[in-house]
């Protein structure tokens, strides 16, 4: 999915939530679980319920591989199940030296036809160029992360600011706004207003919202632009809504709730423009 | 597998080289790319032919996923494949938030029974963590590697030293030399031995080695201690020894050659001891 393509989808539906499908097996309705492939099945009921309001799959690879190849079968079915008027991110955070890395951009833009994948940087160019050498795909490189580990390396003072900082900054150079954008975290909306500074046209993607407690108002405050420029995800908070029979309604409503709150985000920010 | 029984295994054999099974399915010798599951079949002949000269077996996942849940399948398979006599190495850097970090220990240790798995520092603690909570299993730190991306953040200078300096010694103190390793580029052998002066005890999974033109004999005399301390890899250099029908006898002789090596380089160094 291009640029422009994500803009009109955001712009349309006026929502910029992203749907993280972090379907951990144990956590999956009690009744859904006999079934044959629980994990697509679930993901299936969720898609089919949220797809109108949001923009956005992110699918997290870690929940998948812990299901071995079948867990595996489960991801491609995922993938290949999202409409192509949604954009889908494999959350995979891979990053590897320049062969290794060739592989991995071949497993989820070709193999599995994602939109973009989730990159360390810590490696640096080799182990991300290769990932920007698709057209209409992304790379989404990790800047600050929503985690309490975020203190330990990304926020470390380096003699040009912080390493997070550096990242973006570099990063940024091996790319373009057409194929780039960056993980930054929801729990640190003023933060997030300083990078939006700096980096006014890139697309960030926003995990956090939800069960890690980020505020969404406050950082669609701090990250909005007149193009959207955000993905916020939000996981659990969404697909375990409720964990009975009526789990795709529950997940449809946060995701609804969600949405109606984007639009107001969304209104006031357009107003400013 | 605990430390002291990798010591024992390096002891025994003399030799501390791990083979790497990037087994790419383009580069696997024509005859064989007939046969179903070429890349089992493939790593099969070479863990046959190299079990003797070696002491460890390295996957890189990224060779795998990039076939898809198929190659899910061949991945398992191998590792499966391989006696529990030799040390099991999952390539994987991976890194996430705690919970998805949990997965993944789930996939690599559980679902499957890879003894270590390879981590990137960037998220810090919560990401790194989850994988040292297994008796007997591994955390293999990405700290400075062997490619040129290296130069862009793990060689950055912070108020207190390199980044892959801190890296070292943050993580240090998440585990233990029990079940944690550091990746070592081979290519920089003057920085290795300076980091093992700092860490005399930690074992260096050390890649680099034939196709990225690392110093075998230079490196083993920057970082072999009386335990070994050392995994040195190579991949490329013996798997694809040979591209014909021979490749597996190839790479033994190649195997065999490094182990021949490695044997002089041990008895130097034990004769120091």
């Amino acid at each position: 999915m291009t640029r422009q393509e994500l803009i009109q989808a955001i712009t349309k539906q006026e929502t910029y939530l992203c749907v993280g499908l972090d379907s951990d097996i144990e956590k999956i309705p009690g009744h859904m679980r006999m079934q044959h492939d629980a994990q697509f099945e679930f993901n299936k009921q969720i898609i089919d319920s949220t797809l109108e309001h949001c923009v956005a799959y992110k699918i997290n690879t870690a929940f998948y591989e812990s299901q071995g190849s079948k867990g595996w079968e489960s991801l491609e079915k995922t993938v290949n199940y999202i409409p192509s008027t949604h954009f889908t991110i494999a959350d995979a955070k891979r990053g590897d030296i320049g062969n290794t890395a060739t592989q991995y951009a071949r497993a989820f833009f070709e193999t599995m036809n994602f939109d973009s994948i989730t990159v360390a940087p810590y490696m640096g160019a080799d182990s991300v160029r290769p990932f920007l050498a698709y057209p209409g795909k992304w790379a989404i490189v990790l800047a600050l992360t929503s985690n309490r580990g975020a203190e330990d390396f990304e926020l470390l003072h380096t003699l040009s600011g912080p390493l997070y900082g550096r990242v973006l900054e570099k990063t940024a150079g091996w790319g373009t706004i057409e194929n780039l954008m960056f993980v930054v975290g929801a729990t640190q909306p003023a933060m997030l207003a300083e990078i939006r500074k700096n980096y006014p046209s890139h697309f960030f993607l926003v995990p956090g919202v939800g069960a890690q407690g980020g505020d969404l108002e406050k950082l669609s405050e701090a990250g909005l632009t007149e193009d959207g420029g955000l993905l916020v995800n939000a996981s659990r908070a969404i697909i375990f809504a409720s964990d009975g029979p009526d789990f795709a309604r529950a997940a449809r409503d946060r995701a609804k709730q969600y949405h109606r709150e984007m639009q107001r985000y969304w209104d006031r920010q357009q107003s400013r423009f």
